[in-house]
Parts: C-alpha cells; structure tokens; sequence
C-alpha cells in the first residue's frame, strides 16, 4: 500500500467551490481499483494549499490503471478548474509507524 | 487535532542510521504533550526525501510547548546531524475524510 500525495494550489477565495467539487469527485476514486482511502487536507499557514491524499495498493494502480480510467478523466473535469499550477505529485511509502 | 509535516532531505546512503535515530528519538515524542502519533515516511520516488508526521492536539502544543522542551533538543540531536537542509515543516488541517 502507497500514499499519494497531490499538491493542489487553489485560489482560496474559491476555496468552499473547491472542496465541493473534490466531494463530487470522491465516488469515482472510490470506486476505482486498488483504491482505498481519500482525504483532502488544507495547510494551516497558507489557505491556498491543499493535499489530495489517497491510498492505493501500488503505484501502477494509481498511475497506470486510474491514469487512464474515466474516473480520473471526470475528476479532472470536476477539480481541474481550480488549479492555479498543474499539482505536484508524489508517492509515500511508511518508513516505521512508531505510535 | 492538527498534522505536523516535517519534509526532511537526507543523504539516502545513511538512510538506515537515519531511521534507526528517529526511532530512538520516538519516545520523545510519545511522552510529549499534546502529541498522539507519529510516523516516518519515505517519498518512492526520491529515496532522499522522508515526512516525518506527527498528530498534534494544536499548533502550539507542536511550536510552543515541544519546541521548548528538552525533548525536542533531544530529537534534533539525534536527527539533525542527518539533514543536508533545515526541515521544511507545515500544519495540515483535514478538510474532508471521503472515505
């Protein structure tokens, strides 16, 4: 299991617009292979940053099976608009859980 | 409750020594106040790059009371020396769990 990790820079005053359109994207993540958690996550120290952090079983499923479904098409369609840069992505993987 | 991300650029080669510091820095965390998790993760696609993540019960229990606790002079003893730059950190705040 691997973390992505979307950096996604908005403008904050379109911020509730933003979080709704990331709500009605959320079924076609759930629904897609290999998915198993979402969350959206706002930086305290600057409003205009957000964090897209979904949970796959493997990279491939992320950047090859999803990359090429509808699902992400339609996501794309749904939160696109609100990018004010292409979002910067990145996958984790847990090091140690220490508590 | 809010998320520390502490982004930490290290030489991978000392990778291992690195992870065996932080988790000897762990119950320094683990005894600090307001702090109720932790864990060390690695970005798959830079081997340099760690996130450390602590749960926090606010900012200030983070910046106000561990910063000025032998516990956080302990941690970057142990952790510090490994850093090529200072830590990059941010407060998340999660805006939505969608599933």
């Amino acid at each position: 299991m691997i973390t992505e990790i979307a950096n996604i820079t908005i403008d904050p005053a379109r911020a509730a617009a933003f979080e709704a359109a990331v709500a009605e994207a959320a079924p076609h993540f759930r629904t897609a292979e290999g998915c198993h958690a979402m969350r959206l996550e706002r930086v305290v120290e600057d409003p205009a940053l957000y964090r897209l952090v979904v949970s796959w079983a493997s990279v491939e499923a992320h950047m090859v099976t999803f990359r090429n479904s509808p699902g992400f098409a339609r996501w794309r369609e749904l939160a696109g608009p609100f990018f004010v840069s292409p979002p910067v992505v990145e996958h984790w993987d847990v090091a140690a859980n220490h508590f």
